[in-house]
């Protein structure tokens, strides 16, 4: 395993806040950073260099692979055809693999139950036809997918009872879906794992997270999740980074169904990247989710994920940006603003980390 | 005062390490930047926008000034008309004042002993003539210095004995310059005060700092300094730091001399800047002295400047730096390298910094 030398330059597909928080990161160790971008974003305004660019121009996504060393992505969505054409030139990490489960429910869902971990009860809905057989497999209420392409609660349709799926598969645009269970569960987490290229592991500690509107809007350490489970967590999430050949930071987020259950943690999903539930790795640890995914990018060894702080992270949302006055005269909060420019409604526009001495 | 709204683009003047940890620390909190730098620079990295150009080309510095909303330096010896230029247009903060006491070093020890503040001994040689007066005020062993463009122990001639005086006035150019007297003491500890613009003011914890052939090496907090002292120490900081209208961190070197003298401090020098000796505040505060120093030139509140750790800060200077395999492979490591080319002879290429519980 050679290590990237510091001055070399990491391509990074993508140009949103997680790009951006990640380019600050790789800049702490002397690295440059080159953004592949398909709309000008927060990334773009600290990066060395942009390529702005559709991600189905491959000749533009070859001439950025060949300006780099090493290629990673901040979003699950990248086009497989370009994430193949930039592993064919400079290496893509982590791997093709991990972005290919993870932009299918589908396929997702079907890769982590075949490992032997519990994910909630699922169907796939292609047709019509399949409604039947999906609700039988399912049960009510249960949850309308869209196999691709959803994010922050976008294209899910709840249904309360076999009545609805017509309506809902319609309001999904007959897009191929997963019909989803509903799981009943004390708070959801998420394990925050980094693997580097020499396969060494290491975990931050485990978030509860809390949504609202499909958003996440605060995450918290620690956790009320017990000691026992939190070996398990890992576990699963180890369990899944490994069957990847995984580099870099995985996210996977978990159910915690209660103490009582012989499998008390059923995964929802997972991010083959940086996660918002880790951005108070930031302030609460001295390397963060952000610079060990660099580091494991660039064949470094991992940095300390321990925490010397306790922390809680709040998302702003659209027009709770406005608020940044108050925020940074709170003497207490590490605010963090992503340099976005109109606050839509449901946009991340920045977050706030309080951390306490633990 | 008006705080300047995220997203607005911070100028800043000087293209080197402190001018890349300044824009980091900006991106955090929403802002965008803009570097004037007379050669490429680390900074540019990481800078949203970039000009290249000389000091002296005034219609350069002037287009920039009025593409930034607000401009602050990194190093101390902008010249004065480019800083003047500037300021015509959009507010230089710190202001011009700190910038012209601080590039000459009789200027300096002037403004400073006025204020009450104890400094070594000092006279003023501009030529041969002022030889035997300037022995008589300062005694020896000294230290030749020149008045302008020192820095880590650029231009200084130590003097054992009246003798050695005219061959290090000749070593150093005839260049007009200050003899000082040597002072004898227990080590020295910088004080890290920032000033917002509405003249709060805020302390990071004092480090010690230890020097070698005149560039700084180490810096720890805590300190041995004497909690009474460091009331001193503050004092001192704050009276320097009024009296120059300041905004931003400011650096104050003293001599802490021992417990019993009626003045336990001696200022050595201060710099209108962030400093080397705060570079530990980026891992073991919440709000680093970069941060805050944007802060205060923003106009927005300070930030906390407690530490949550203890520290100790490392430079790694020229070669140094090619030991970044063993130390990234240090856990309890955190690893600032600057991205910059050439590991030269003395020149800062990264820090590190190690942090403990409290």
């Amino acid at each position: 395993m050679r290590a990237l030398p510091p001055g070399s330059t990491i391509g990074i597909l993508g140009g949103g806040q997680l790009g951006r928080m990640l380019v600050l990161a790789a800049a702490r160790l002397g690295f440059k950073c080159h953004i592949y971008t398909d709309v000008d974003g927060p990334a773009c305004q600290v990066a060395a260099a942009t390529t702005l660019g559709a991600f189905d121009d491959l000749e533009k996504v070859r001439a950025f692979a060949a300006a780099v060393d090493v290629v990673t992505y901040e979003f699950e969505n990248v086009p497989l055809t370009a994430a193949a054409a930039t592993d064919a030139i400079k290496p893509v990490r982590p791997g093709p693999k991990a972005l290919q489960y993870s932009q299918d429910r589908l396929d997702e869902k079907l890769f982590v139950s075949r490992l032997g971990i519990p994910v909630a009860p699922f169907a796939a809905v292609e047709a019509p036809a399949d409604f039947d057989a999906a609700i039988r497999a399912v049960g009510t209420p249960a949850i309308l997918k869209t196999r691709r392409l959803g994010y922050d609660g976008k294209g899910q349709v709840p249904i309360a009872t076999a009545a609805d799926l017509p309506a809902a598969f319609d309001g999904i645009g007959r897009a191929p879906a997963t019909l989803e269970g509903f799981v009943t569960f004390a708070f959801e987490v998420s394990v925050l794992i980094v693997r580097g290229l020499d396969t060494q592991v290491r975990f931050y500690d485990i978030p509860v997270n809390r949504h609202r509107d499909g958003i996440l809007r605060v995450s918290t350490v620690p956790s009320d999740l017990p000691e026992r489970h939190r070996d398990r967590a890992r576990e699963i999430a180890e369990g899944i980074a490994s069957a990847l050949d995984y580099v870099g930071v995985l996210a996977v987020e978990m159910f915690y169904v209660g103490g009582d259950a012989s499998e008390p943690l059923i995964v929802n999903e997972f991010a083959p990247r940086v996660h918002n539930s880790g951005h108070w790795t930031i302030d609460a640890c001295a390397v963060s989710q952000f610079e060990n995914h660099i580091r494991a990018v660039a064949g470094w060894p991992l940095g300390i994920t321990e925490r010397h702080s306790n922390a809680e992270m709040h998302n702003l949302i659209g027009a709770e940006v406005d608020e940044w006055p108050r925020l940074v005269a709170d003497p207490a909060a590490c605010v963090h603003l992503y340099g976005k420019g109109e606050a839509r409604p449901g946009r991340k526009m920045g977050h706030v980390t309080w951390i306490k001495p633990r």
